[in-house]
């Protein structure tokens, strides 16, 4: 079977760091081994959130069960219902296959089916994929429990953090914590929605705790097109999620302010570097590898230079930081929100709460511009 | 004094990473110590080329030396000779104070005095700052030798690689060999010429061996708006600067290609990664964290989005590999040579004569596309 390139690269990338405690989706053992389904019992996936990079993920799924033994052939998805155009979201994927709202132009495969009950979405699934906005999870895991297989797992697309009074909640903590103590992986990665959706390459990294759990994880979302490697560090790969985005905040002041490339890669730098700091002062069992990692450095890069957050910020900047969040995601992202914003809240919280922002400088800059009226042009005043 | 967020949280990584093995410029010492002068000797120091990357570096040095005490006021720049509308280019230079042909539109202090004659350019130097197409170095170094100060050390800020029968060959340890013996550090990092002379913010990095000579580099190079760090890895530095520009190409293919941002967030991942461990497998000594100071990952960012190598391999991808090196040179870098195509092609027979081409499939490809006539749709074929 013919290769690319850059997939080779990867593959011998991931070779080379299975020593350093990353394992890509075919290293030593090689493909056949690695991924292939080794019996026992069938898993059923079900996708909880419908939104652009829940859609995104649905596709890819979707087409993962149907072309790997193992897999229940149906997949659900949970959509929060509304209306688009007088009929039901759901009555609309169900019939064309496609979420018109927010991933129009892209078709899942026939298997992928809404549902606006999430009980019903997770009725006797193995492996539950969680990709909505985090504030929603408390309404969403009672009804999940009641109803998904028993021994389900899940896996969390959630790009945020929460923070009580000892510091930051990781999302897969809440989830477990929500779910009985279920095991929680996470997925994270440089893997722009539509882009993914539109079939290009790229990669991502599942964090596990679980060595069966990050290896099933990988089966459900590895494949050709999106290529997933695995690391035993839940909390790192999360919390880059998380951070990236508030980094891609700075990055987009910086291009609303029309700077050059070099403002730039020293703004991602110094997130890079803030993220990696964050990370082990807040949790143990960091892996520098997870930062070298699709879920690290890539994910920043592709989200400072692509996403919505950065988009957004620029819009920001532009209009000199006149412009509410809300308005602006109400009219740059037609409804979906922003988690950017929402994380450099809680990391301020956090780090104001633990009397630490002074270390912290970029990321508590990017909150005072974005929440405090500090002037756009603070970041790059040097 | 007012001082930018980004130089803030510049100096709270650079005092984390002191430990590490980095040091910024303004570390636990504070700006006054670390950077003020220790007496000793007038430093006298000169410029050893005036390409676009030489004159953007002179005229930050030039300023350097007026504003800082401990320096001969005078830079002298060694100008390759040329005619430019009529006249000597040295008589441009020394008279309209900018280098019309490689910085246009950019003024240098007037202590920047362009000789076209080496020997004189270098006459009396302590600090020699050689910014020269590596290739140039033979002819260069004799000259230089027979005029500077007695103990004068050297700066490359050269981005490339040579080889021998044994392995690569860093451009620092040519200098050194070629000016007897002399120190030599390296001035790497995110500093697209354009933006740096500019006076837009970035970064770099200075590898050294010696402490006070990594010291009395930052000491020329650093100011507000070039923000300079140091770190005792000259092989890790430098290497990091030569082979960004290889993966660059790969870069601008995709973009020739029309690719979206995952893709190109994986190449530069990939790349680094191959950086990462070309560098640890020919040299010992290499730090981890110099791939996450300016000249690592910084560097490589920038370069694959704004440098002269993406560009030029972008119009190679959408001519379809049809339009040669020369001619896109010829008609998009005004004269000036492209490194990154000289690198892959130094890099390539390294790879091969050790027989570990495999282990870096992205490099090893983007030469064969460059090169060797595989179709640049090869690097995105998944």
């Amino acid at each position: 079977m013919a290769r690319s390139t850059l997939f080779r690269a990867v593959l011998a990338l991931a070779a080379a760091a299975l020593a350093a405690g990353a394992e890509g989706a075919r290293g030593r053992a090689g493909a056949s081994r690695l991924l292939a389904w080794r019996g026992g019992r069938t898993e059923k996936v079900a996708v909880i959130g419908s939104g652009n990079w829940g859609s995104a993920i649905a596709k890819i799924v979707g087409q993962n069960v149907l072309d790997k033994p193992g897999f229940d052939k149906e997949v659900r998805m949970y959509v929060y219902q509304e209306k688009v155009n007088g009929r039901d979201l759901t009555e609309i994927i169900n019939t064309e296959h496609e979420n018109v709202k927010y991933l129009k132009g892209v078709k899942f495969t026939e298997n992928v089916v809404a549902c606006a009950d999430v009980g019903e979405a997770a009725a006797g699934a193995t492996l539950l994929i969680f990709v909505t906005p985090h504030q929603f999870l408390g309404s969403l895991c009672k009804p999940i429990k009641g109803r998904c297989a028993r021994g389900a797992r899940a896996c969390s697309l959630i790009k945020g953090i929460e923070f009580d009074a000892n510091g930051p909640v990781l999302i897969s903590d809440i989830i477990k914590k929500k779910m009985g103590g279920m095991d929680v992986s996470v997925l994270m990665g440089a893997n722009v929605a539509n882009e993914v959706a539109r079939d290009e390459f790229c990669e991502s990294t599942v964090g596990y705790r679980k060595e069966a759990n990050g290896r099933a994880w990988q089966r459900v979302f590895d494949c050709p097109t999106f290529r997933v490697s695995k690391i035993k560090d839940v909390a790192g790969v999360e919390l880059c999620g998380a951070l990236k985005n508030v980094v891609a905040l700075g990055a987009g002041f910086c291009d609303g302010l029309g700077l050059g490339g070099n403002t730039k890669a020293a703004i991602i730098r110094v997130g890079l570097g803030e993220t990696i700091q964050f990370c082990k002062m807040f949790y143990g069992g960091i892996k520098d590898q997870t930062f070298l990692e699709s879920c690290g450095v890539a994910d920043l890069v592709t989200t400072c230079f692509g996403g919505r957050n950065r988009k957004c910020a620029e819009a920001f900047a532009k209009a000199g930081g006149k412009s509410g969040w809300d308005k602006i995601e109400k009219e740059m992202l037609n409804g979906q929100k922003l988690q950017g914003t929402i994380t450099a809240q809680d990391v301020a919280k956090v780090l104001r709460k633990k009397g630490v922002a002074h270390k912290f400088p970029l990321l508590s800059k990017i909150h005072q511009i974005a929440f405090e009226g500090a002037p756009v042009t603070d970041i790059v005043k040097f």
